[in-house]
């Protein structure tokens, strides 16, 4: 597997893109666009909040017919809570882009991100569309460009891509994404687009895009808690022209670890990204009775503000990471628990067997200053494993938060 | 019903309590001691957290046995994840009270709270004890500085009382509280100590105080999101000598009305006492499909991080509201959703039947940046309501708790 350099949703053959300001921001780029040359096959995973936005409905009725030549998206506002008028917003985006595209609408998803509540400035949107278009190329740059359309409070772009071999070709797999308002617990609108040229069944894209998920972008938020505009997308267009991929075999194996990578690096830049974070964590759950209880308790522990405010204090608090394993809601024995913290700086043995280890403080202070840290949790059950991704928490993200609105 | 001035534990006949610095913290008061002249019938809730400190397992057993006369209580440190040692250490405390106060070791309740996995010094805790118990008066003075005593980074003492008149007698009821750390949404220690002159049959005591719990404290914090070391204990000594209430008679809901009403004043002042809380916000929810339904509404909301910033910010920011709405695994149709917003200084509407109401910002800004806000919520389900309390969420939370620990 090779990872491309400034690879985007470009870097598989027969993807187009586009980004520019539109007039929806102030100043920044607002609109992008994704384009196949030809059909593509399409899976989604969409939020689960009640309270879903337009364009969530709009592009989960395209996923259902699994097939879609394009993607249309804008920033600075959200589309949701927009009522009837916000449906047909979402229709109309989708309509605009796939008339300019020769596409039929029902061909195109639409996404949007950026303030809720607030009906989207339509014609502004519409014009832009048509701009935005007449700018489609399959260049590195346009990938780019479409990368930081999509942004909102996101510092940096999110984009990346990885060839691999399958045993009839190579095939590429690229995607986009952009983060947080916040991501945990109460995830600000995530998106991520996929692209890739390879052939493969919907159901297996699906499945694929599916399972990748639950250890990737669902390990950097929590069940549930999900904005009302979340998306996962992916298109694959079968340029690579590799024998299609439509059993569970080692291709699909291949094309499998290629779109995890690229769906674990976009999510772990989301995290890196957070807003006001400072540090990067991963916490690595062994030991639990299975993945899905290990899945809780690191999900437990990373989205803990009390964990999260200490690693911001370099604080090497050990008692919140333990008390955020005990309300997870998963059974496990306290005598059992082992916590340990490491960073390019060293290691702090910190609890073994539920009891607590002396450690250094300076050691500890030298350990925690570092940017990058991770968290190993045991807990003496079984062999169910997990890892999660979260960032800590700082005045800045309150900062951020208090006013994000106005 | 007449509420006491400066009421606490003390209020009630037969209840001596003292509260003094024996050296555990630095300055600060740091061990209570709270003892009725006679035997008294107990009933307590716990922590659900897998991990439990030492003092609560130890509490657990008196309470199964009904019976307690004495509750000793230190801050500064936690006495969890202590291992063996911190079993017999919140034993030696018990039985160093009991035998001061001729009382057996079984009959004393424990509580701490502090900084977790750090052992006792218990030479010092138990010669506190000593100490503390030659200080125990039913005064006003010592009911208060038993308040003072258990805080850890509480800025102020929370306690009240208030008396109420049964059909054969005036009883009263009195508590004193300690909140926290963080109220949301990983509650760290939250304490509740209530005593009364009731005679009551210890049944019904357990009950009144389960179902009050589960509408104050349980209303500021999560289920399952608990703390080491929480609890609540109610001692009930007869001195009254009312006619005990063994029945849910007219007599049992007076007296439930009077524990309940110092229970939610203290849940409420903990709130009022958050860690850089500068507002006090109230979520009532109404029109759910029943009041379980209602109270996970309320709770997704006052426990949204994004809420509680938007309100630090003074944002009218109801897209998060219903966000937190959506997310809090309750079924609702979007098309029903109403948000109100309301303070001293007006009303917002800004939600009817799920479509965004047009509203003046300069009187929202007038409205919000009151400190006591109440935001309704309605679902249009059915007749379900609930209440919960909360504060926002400042800078100073994160500056709090990035430095617990050192």
């Amino acid at each position: 597997m090779e990872i491309l350099e400034s690879g985007s949703v470009t870097s598989p053959k027969g993807f187009l893109a586009a980004g520019q300001h539109v007039g929806i921001k102030k100043q920044d780029k607002d609109l992008a666009l994704i384009y196949s040359q030809v059909p593509a096959v399409t899976a989604g995973a969409f939020t689960t909040n009640v309270i879903q936005a337009a364009p969530v409905t709009w592009s989960r009725q395209v996923v259902q017919r699994q097939q879609a030549q394009a993607i249309v998206v804008n920033s600075g506002n959200a589309n949701a809570c927009t009522g009837t008028r916000g449906d047909e917003h979402a229709a109309w985006m989708a309509d605009a882009a796939g008339r300019r595209l020769g596409v039929e609408a029902n061909q195109v998803l639409v996404a949007s991100t950026g303030v809720i509540g607030v009906p989207l400035p339509i014609e502004v949107v519409l014009a832009g569309i048509e701009n935005t278009a007449e700018l489609l190329a399959d260049s590195v740059a346009a990938g780019l460009e479409a990368a930081q359309a999509i942004r909102t409070t996101d510092t940096m772009s999110k984009h990346t891509a990885v060839k691999v071999q399958l045993s009839t070709g190579t095939v590429t797999v690229g995607g986009i994404a952009k983060g947080s308002g916040m991501i945990h617990p109460n995830m600000a609108t995530m998106l991520s687009f996929i692209t890739t040229d390879a052939a493969i069944n919907p159901e297996l894209l699906s499945k694929a895009l599916r399972e990748s998920t639950a250890g990737s972008y669902n390990m950097i938020s929590v069940d549930g808690d999900t904005s009302t505009n979340d998306m996962v997308v992916a298109l694959a267009n079968g340029m690579a022209e590799n024998k299609p991929i439509d059993s569970e075999d080692e291709d699909y194996q291949r094309f499998f670890e290629a779109l995890h990578t690229v769906n674990t690096y976009l999510a772990q830049q989301i995290v890196r990204d957070g807003e006001g974070a400072t540090k990067f964590l991963e916490v690595r759950v062994q030991g639990a009775r299975d993945d899905e209880s290990a899945r809780k308790l690191a999900k437990s522990v990373i989205t803990s503000n009390l964990v999260k405010t200490a690693f911001f204090g370099e604080d090497a608090n050990w008692g919140r990471i333990v008390a955020a394993l005990g309300y997870a809601g998963v059974e496990f024995a306290p005598s059992e628990v082992g916590i340990v913290v490491e960073s390019a700086k060293g290691t702090l043995n910190l609890l073994r067997n539920g009891e607590p280890l002396e450690f250094d403080e300076a050691a500890a202070q030298r350990i925690l200053h570092e940017r990058d840290i991770q968290i190993f949790a045991t807990v003496g059950q079984g062999f169910g494993k997990a890892v999660a991704w979260g960032c800590d928490f700082s005045y800045d993200y309150v900062k951020i938060n208090g006013s994000y609105r106005t």
